[in-house]
């Protein structure tokens, strides 16, 4: 296992064994994460956030996890101020920002960006969202959420709502979550289901996979609800967005029939796909989930920068 | 007297005792302040600006206050950039952002919006403006700048002059020179006077208080000129705002008949209410005054924070 | 010669001896700038880094540079959420800002807006760019660079290709450059000549000086050429630019004709002046020539702010 220099694109660039190493090492990062201990581990070094595309909480995420490690951040978040207006490539940019900085932090609308970023940057490169495509620090960090709140993975129903198909997150979420023996059921709108080669490829490395619509139906069955928001940046055609927006609602009424250490999860930010009434259940556990997201940040920082091994 | 943890929302949630406090450890922070002296006080810690309107001043005033005491800043300024435009609530923006940092200094143009905050997060929350409702640190650095620069408050003769009805800074700043003992002059267009409630709030506590529309009447009586932007974004009537804008003007003619000692303040940014020749006289203090807010947002942030007690 | 509280608003403001002095200091800056190496040579000092216009290079290599050497940054580049919008005057943000850092690193699109500043900020000002005047910080790394990949500068033949005229850059290199000996080839289209007194200062100096609008004639003498971006926003008249842009292109054809270790340096960004195949050869020194931007400003920086002497 070497993390040092290594470039963070998808979760499919780790094994299992690497995973379990970055959850332990995000375990060790609470305390420092949560401001209760100081830490100089990353002094003197730089991250310069590069996006592309706007998104509060991956920014400010990843800004804290470098500055909790005693590190620096240098931003570029506002292309409309940038090189970009003067018709820079994203290449050139990159080449020129790694000039700048020991690791580069990448957000961009265009899928394969990040792997695009990575072969021409001599520093690692971690993926922050390419589009479409992945996001591997959220699907981290999801897991560490179910580890940490539930205390294991292996043998709970984890049931994906919303957007099956074109959001980002659960597909690389479905595919980590079956490393460490998840059963799922996929929960969309019928033209919104999970492509059907990511089923095929979880059926056959043995997962149990149920798909449905109907998240009534299933709610008494569940450990972990994932809910997505249904983005319309991602829609090629509106009025599909249209006819498919709002179609789940996770309510009070809903919860009545789940499981007593039922728990929700959300990438956030969440626009209606969970009424605020929620939010007081102990059952809501997506702002601690926003927090995880500083740790396992963090643990990625400390490996890839070679603060730790 | 207890700081550490507290949320700083206004004037009022202050006693006169703690207010000197503050002043006093402002005192200490000034060498720290003028990057004379170095400090570690806030290590580690890390401080969200959260900006919902522009204010230039105040975002670098906080940023430069939490740097010289050694901790961190993540910045959420640009609200276009962010979750907004994705339509998350303010609520959720807190609820996510204090899992990154370990206080809030929030603006916003809403009234009201900075106590709602305080109440939805676990950190601590200063109100950085809300709108036409408070903005406690502006009211703190002018009494902070009076002090020190008069070496007292009580007993002086202020005159607030502008609008005096919209300005959100000039309510706070009437209320709290009255714990000081200082006397008020009142001096606005008629159509812009101080509202009555605040008028007979302060005279029922003891408060010498004039009003006039006149300042050239008043001016050699005054040790104080407390000069505001009559601001187009306060006016829910635009002609409104066209008959009062340039009102006043502060110049060299009017200066002639003022105190030798007399000086003018304003919490910038300034347009044409005072003119540039001005500036080069002894009575300006009002770049003295933004410099004030350094030192002054470093106690508050170190007391909060509880680096110091 | 003495740095400390120096304002750096244009090459004429330095001396050839206080020129190298500058670039001895950078070449110990290196492995600092290159994170091998720790420093807290300037903690607990602020710069403010003022972008009026866009530019992310200069303002990510001045953000880096402060960083690198301990020093904290804040950042006002987005002149639409600021002040301005208020109608707040330069000198008057300059006046403020001043009171929040130890140093004001300045972009602005109006000539002469750096000494302006300069008169006015109590602390030092650095020029990085006022619109077609000067950027001095550009040309010291240029001059860097050379040194650095040829060893010296002295007798080298330097050509400056591309508009000449309006180029900010060019006019300040061309003067820096005669004062280590170099020799100089004009290359640009006839309307975009370097102007005459460019020219006739420099002959005057005894500089050897040709022109051309040809560079497949001149490219086998060259030991350096420089290409720089025909910039649309530099022209008086839009159809004046499109006589001329994509006038010159530097292609691995052209190269053929080239001495073998002659270098290609362009301040970036690039649009298509330099077609991307010529990035693999060993002429191509621009990104290099980015990075050599950081231990400059940290030379700079830790001259000025009194770090070293």
């Amino acid at each position: 296992m070497k993390f040092k220099g290594k470039d963070i694109i998808s979760m499919r660039d780790f094994s299992k064994k690497e995973i379990e190493h970055i959850l332990a090492i995000a375990k060790k990062m609470e305390p420092i994460a949560r401001g209760k201990k100081k830490s100089q581990l990353l002094a003197g070094q730089i991250l310069a956030n590069l996006f592309f595309e706007p998104s509060t909480r991956t920014r400010l995420s990843f800004a804290t996890a470098m500055r909790r490690l005693g590190g620096g951040v240098i931003d570029l978040s506002e292309p409309e101020m940038s090189s970009i207006v003067k018709g820079e490539s994203l290449t050139d940019t990159i080449r020129a920002v790694q000039a700048y900085a020991d690791i580069i932090v990448l957000r961009h609308p265009r899928e394969g960006s990040a792997r695009l970023a990575a072969e021409i940057a001599d520093i690692p490169v971690i993926n922050a969202g390419d589009g479409a495509g992945h996001h591997p620090t959220q699907t981290l960090l999801d897991l560490y959420t179910i580890d940490r709140e539930k205390g294991k993975i292996k043998g709970l129903t984890v049931a994906l709502l919303g957007d099956l198909k074109y959001g980002r997150t659960v597909h690389s979420l479905a595919y980590a979550l079956s490393l460490f023996g998840a059963n799922m059921i996929f929960v969309s709108p019928e033209n919104l289901q999970m492509p059907t080669d990511v089923v095929v490829d979880l059926k056959e490395r043995g997962v149990v996979v149920a798909q449905t619509s109907n998240i009534e139906e299933v709610i008494p069955k569940i450990d972990v609800l994932y809910v997505t928001r249904i983005q319309r940046e991602r829609f090629p055609d509106p009025e599909e967005y249209e006819s498919v927006k709002g179609a789940y609602r996770i309510d009070l009424e809903l919860l009545k029939k789940a499981k007593k250490d039922f728990v929700i999860m959300h990438p956030l930010p969440r626009v209606d796909e969970i009424t605020p009434e929620v939010d007081q259940t102990s059952h809501a556990i997506y702002f601690k989930q926003a927090f995880y997201g500083v740790p396992v940040r963090m643990a990625l920082l400390a490996l890839v920068l070679g603060g730790i091994k």
